[in-house]
């Protein structure tokens, strides 16, 4: 059995560096707020809670004596009502930068001890992640910029969490939305933000322009219809200074498509995501001031994105077949594919990984997640079970 | 200020009575799992949780010198699916019993010391439903059995829970389901209860017949079209003998009717409330194998029932206006009103009861029930507050 050596924390020394008393650092490892990682990272310490103002998925690891912390990704609250959500929100600016919100998962990638860790937002080194940011990234910039942080977005269709085939991305893209110091967390300004990582080539999310407050609601409503049509995500609006926090808002067939995914899944999923996108709806109909047979319409969208997948996958059972999640991951170090494969373990993902096929110098490996609570909750039925 | 003296509970009769260690039973106190009820019933105390076999929502008082126990509603199951659950449930009897389930609320009517109280689910005694059952029932039935409980549904537009007009009902009646002994809770045999009800008078919830467990899962699906057409809720299926536990079907009528209402007020619902419903419609479609415009008319329905409602309440408060659940109740004794008013506060439940108008030798008070939540974070929206 492999047993991993402990690695222990030096709590006075993190406590001097958080500024907390070390009877709280203690308390947080206690009650396993303060969690380490594994493998090659045990020495990363993740906070699995918000603790003080330092993120849920912030990192805390030993550097040369001290520490170095790497921040969470700021909450970004959700507008209901575009018109009154920027008014209020950004009533203190002049004008707002749009920028895409993608569909993917968030990392953020930074250098750690010399060499570069994707971060999950839960604060996990993802062993995938890390290994697709070395050859998707311009190293240099860990180099020239040890104390930076990458937040972004990986995107595409060999993504084991959120595979999108929407984007016309072949296999993964790492894009960039803001990029962050170390200790601190403060974020570069937009514009210097887009040229930095500009100069390293990054691929970064799309920007659709600066606009006047006064104005802002009605072309963003423009853009969320146009995204919506081409079944993108949505955007995230912000402060050009990155003074004031970001604000999202999402497209209409981005809500539905996430339903389909979850009722396809309907019983490993929380109830509270199903309803917040149901929300949604109904707010953005009355704020677009929807007639007649717009309403309709979206009632239709809706009940079909709930109803389809879910009876989809209760006639597959009913048919002796199990569900799962099919996603695939694309590597070229093969080593990774196990290092992943007991990664997804200790996540709990119940995960069934196939043979790797070689594509073009590199190995794709098809896994199919099997959604446990769904087939079993639907297979009981069928066995005369009661909910 | 009007201090209610404090009514001890004798712990080791109590615990003497209900088999259980005194040290429990002053836990449950202490815990407040078991709790006093309000003014004139504070002697009769409610089980706030399932205790060991005794049911949330039971009841416990004193008489003379030992202690009576009015167990809860016995929790009835749902089938999901009518064929399996039917087969599986019933598989040790030949047949089973169809009996309508009623949508209005639950309430038991029971002497507890020479007077009738009609105690709700979770084991209050509801001034109203008492003065209601006091005029609804024959009284002789308490006199010569004081030691049956009436378990049964007020239905009816004067109802200040869940008023339904789709009854034909002009006010309230009280419809009786089934009736079981004090302590024990043992039920009388569907025929039995069927006669002694019938004896007193009572009105009871439709009998639609035994039929065989071969034949059972078409025939109630056939009941259950029927009943959808009328807007009615649905049946609860029982083992004739009462020994087997009852379980309950609905139509994708109800569901919807319940996701409307429960929409109209979204904030102020659980999410677990819409979840079920949902999923019983991918159950019923899956179960009478639907076409695909049959489908089709399935996920408008869900649709529209999710998001009309709520799209009427957004732009209602957009519109300055308040959304209140509008119920009436109607009463001969014009201080159980005052009573009532002052139990719902105790509740918690923020209502504005208007003047009482008399009607047919009765009062007819109309209450505006406020869904402070549902009207708040509506209302911060359009102030662009964040979700």
């Amino acid at each position: 059995m492999n047993v991993e050596p402990e690695i222990k924390l030096d709590v006075k020394l993190a406590a001097g560096y958080l500024k907390m008393p070390q009877s709280k650092v203690q308390g947080l490892l206690n009650k396993r707020i303060l969690l380490q990682n594994w493998d090659d990272y045990q020495h990363v310490f993740r906070f699995d809670k918000n603790v003080s103002k330092i993120e849920h998925g912030s990192v805390l690891y030993q550097k040369d004596g001290s520490f170095e912390l790497i921040r969470g990704f700021p909450k970004i609250q959700r507008a209901m009502l575009l018109g009154p959500a920027i008014n209020n929100h950004f009533s203190k600016i002049g004008s707002i930068v749009v920028e895409e919100k993608m569909n993917g998962y968030n990392v953020r990638v930074a250098d750690i001890d010399g060499r570069i860790a994707a971060i999950t937002r839960s604060g996990l080194v993802c062993p995938y992640s890390t290994e697709r940011a070395e050859h998707l990234l311009n190293l240099d910039f860990f180099t020239d910029h040890p104390e930076l942080i990458l937040f972004g977005e990986m995107v595409g269709p060999d993504n084991p969490y959120v595979p999108k085939d929407i984007y016309g991305i072949q296999s993964l893209e790492f894009f960039v939305f803001d990029i962050r110091q170390k200790g601190s967390g403060k974020p570069y300004p937009i514009y210097e933000r887009r040229k930095l990582a500009d100069e390293y080539g990054f691929t970064q999310v799309r920007f659709f322009g600066e606009f006047p407050i006064a104005q802002a609601a009605d072309v963003i409503a423009e853009i969320i219809r146009e995204l919506g049509k081409i079944k993108h995500e949505g955007v995230v609006i912000k402060d050009p200074q990155m003074v004031l926090q970001a604000i999202k808002y999402t497209c209409s067939q981005s809500n539905c498509a996430d339903l389909r995914h979850a009722f396809r899944y309907y019983n490993d999923y929380g109830r509270d995501y199903f309803f917040s996108r149901v929300v949604r709806e109904g707010f953005q109909s009355v704020e677009w001031d929807e007639n007649e047979s717009e309403l309709q319409n979206r009632c239709l969208q809706l009940g079909e994105s709930i109803l389809r997948p879910m009876i989809d996958s209760i006639r597959q059972i009913k048919d002796g077949m199990r569900i799962s999640d099919d996603v695939q991951i694309r590597v070229r170090d093969i080593a990774v594919v196990s290092r992943f494969e007991e990664y997804l373990r200790k996540l709990g993902v119940d995960a069934v990984f196939e043979p790797p096929q070689q594509v073009e110098g590199e190995y794709l490996v098809k896994i199919r997640k099997l959604n446990q609570s769904t087939n079993d909750k639907t297979d009981s039925m069928f066995k005369g079970e009661l909910w």
